[in-house]
């Protein structure tokens, strides 16, 4: 062994063994998570559709409620489908808000939305719930902040929760347990690229 | 229509004016996009099989080279075979870094890893490939970033990349199209809650 790999090693040996305490210390062992994607970049949602695939993968089951997105998204939608029943689906349809126009109909279609959430917050066949783009909902105030925490508060304790979206309300975050901002550091619209289809869409 | 329901919608048409004059602006209409996922936050590989799951949606095929990480990892993989032939997959498979403790292997695998990548890279056959912790073989020096970058640039022109992993390196962000920096915000690992089925594995 010459000098780098023993530096190597013996740098690797060091953070394995940090590595290894730290999965000592935990101690709670099964926990719903509820995480928080947001922020001013991209891969909140996807990230969210991620998280969906891992459960699924792990021969879970999942519920996704779309806020605010419309039907005209659907790259992630068709792609579930391929998981038949696991996977329970509801969008507003309303499109995005700024195309409706007409904020008595967003709300009631938030609060349609939320009741379906509502139901999948307590239902026993799943493993994990995408709320996607519910922080926009509660930041045109769609829906009250209060009754949808304590909602997320109320669910089945062994469920994971996902709500993305950017500009999270601090007492989401407050109760949230894994908070994640995603910065937008460079963007291709700004080059002048358009959305790309199985990419932005 | 009262005050609140005029300024509300006076304030969703402008928003939308901003936005169909962004989208007539976009000269680009078809391009393979590098994306960059970076920053310690989570999200970054789950992110990118996001878009992995958006691209098969859309009817897609998709290349997976995943360096660092290991065969452990396997929640989206076993997803993933859902879509057959439509997905390809190479892990490096020598299990997180720090714990196989002998550089000289991980060289080796990384070296075998990027063959596979670079295959891909001018494959006709693929939409999208997803170099999984590329950032964290690159900063190791497990691979020659000149030639990595020299590899991407020569990329089937149309083809999607996306590479994940905390420290890219600045010319990775500079030849980049799109780059995400997912900043911790918070980690229940912090309130001892340990790591869990489906959402971290």
């Amino acid at each position: 062994m010459n000098d780098e790999e023993a530096r190597h090693r013996a740098k690797m040996a060091a953070r394995k063994a940090v590595q290894d305490a730290e999965v000592a210390s935990k101690t709670i062992t099964e926990k719903g998570l509820l995480i928080v994607h947001t922020g001013p970049g991209k891969g909140k949602s996807t990230a969210g559709f991620g998280l969906a695939l891992r459960m699924l993968g792990a021969g879970g089951r999942v519920g996704v409620v779309q806020f605010i997105k419309g039907a005209w998204e659907t790259g992630e939608r068709a792609a579930l489908t391929q998981f038949g029943e696991r996977v329970r689906w509801h969008s507003m349809g309303e499109g995005f808000t700024w195309e409706t126009q007409d904020r008595a109909r967003d709300v009631a279609a938030a609060a349609r939305a939320w009741e379906m959430a509502r139901a999948m917050l307590v239902d026993p066949a799943l493993d994990l719930v995408l709320l996607d783009e519910l922080n926009i909902a509660l930041r045109y105030d769609y829906l009250p902040l209060e009754g949808v925490l304590a909602d997320l508060a109320a669910r089945r304790p062994l469920l994971h929760v996902v709500v993305t979206g950017r500009n999270a309300k601090p007492a989401l975050i407050e109760a949230a347990d894994l908070v994640t901002e995603m910065g937008a550091v460079k963007h291709h619209f700004a080059a002048g690229v358009k959305a790309q289809k199985g990419i932005e869409f």
